[in-house]
């Protein structure tokens, strides 16, 4: 399997770190965002979308999305499980999952890709050309605040996201909360739960993968 | 099993839709939306994040987001699979789930939230009112469009959004483009492949549920 990979890309750092969890070795394939080469025809005709990560499949099957990814590993190596185990333990990584994507990594997303200069008229990724918009930016910024305190209440009752395990819902938060230094937005002591996950995750060896 | 709900709602009908594929029958509990009874006191015992659609287990356990919902709902119930078959199966409507999501539901919702009078002041659902972004509702129709071409293009290859098989991936965009005609974006004649597929989709018993 080829991961087409970009170390500073969220989304392909989820799927490296969930990798990692799991003990996966993929054969990671640089495409480096920062030159755009994922805008170039080499990389067009692995992937019309135009975005990492791309998961090929020896048999050449393109996966897309980088949670599609993730399900794919879960189900080809089902230990740790990361999305979840049961009915309604599966259900509520789910919840806490989409939460934290929806409420969280949306929220840094529009943040960062509506105000870095790098970004300018490429406010959303993929073959489509997107004007910035100044006011989604400081809507983001102000969500990250709110997303925070929310992560903070969380983690006051349970040790991970989603309860007792870790799970998927940890590595989207992590990716998010990393990618919102960009923000200037860092977790300190005036959200404690929060710092004492954060601090936990990141010293994870899948972190730095 | 309790599901409080609203006909109206998008993210309800998902749920709503997905149940009757399966032959699931729910207590439905109308939180009535166009009365804005999801953000009284009453309901924010139920759901703190007030919003609809909320599953209550029958004891007591609360589960929010849509699709986590229907998670459940296919781990209890496997039978007609929604969320694919098979390592690979299963990663592929995830993977076509997640592209109806953000580049057609997200867009819908965009469109929607941040241009009609209704949504004024509440531009996101939940508990933090955030000011509608007229420039973001433009982007939004504008994604729509880009939308429907793709999922034309992509039902002229295929039955179904996610291949040979109905998945939730199919209600997904179903929702989404019935929402979408609130923005008067319609299917017509120009999409003939989205159009079939649209009519066959509309017409099962389910989309009425």
């Amino acid at each position: 399997m080829k991961l087409y990979d970009f170390a500073m890309a969220p989304n392909a750092r989820r799927v490296r770190m969930f990798a990692a969890e799991k003990g996966i070795e993929l054969d990671l394939i640089v495409v480096d965002l920062s030159k755009r080469e994922q805008m170039g025809a080499e990389f067009q005709a692995i992937n019309p979308r135009l975005a990492v990560p791309a998961l090929v499949l020896d048999d050449g099957t393109l996966l897309t999305e980088s949670v599609a990814i993730c399900r794919y590993l879960e189900e080809i190596h089902p230990e740790p499980a990361l999305f979840g185990s049961g009915a309604l333990g599966k259900a509520v990584v789910e919840m806490w999952h989409r939460r934290v994507e929806l409420e969280g990594l949306q929220a840094v997303a529009d943040g960062v890709r509506n105000s870095v200069d790098f970004f300018a008229g490429r406010a959303i990724s993929g073959p489509i050309d997107f004007a910035q918009i100044p006011q989604l930016a400081e809507r983001g910024k102000q969500r990250v605040d709110s997303f925070y305190d929310m992560l903070d209440e969380r983690l006051g009752t349970c040790e991970y996201i989603a309860g007792a395990e870790f799970s998927i819902a940890d590595i989207a938060a992590l990716i998010g909360c990393d990618f919102a230094k960009v923000l200037k937005k860092r977790i300190g002591e005036d959200t404690p739960n929060l710092k004492r996950w954060y601090d936990a995750v990141s010293s994870r060896p899948s972190a730095s993968a």
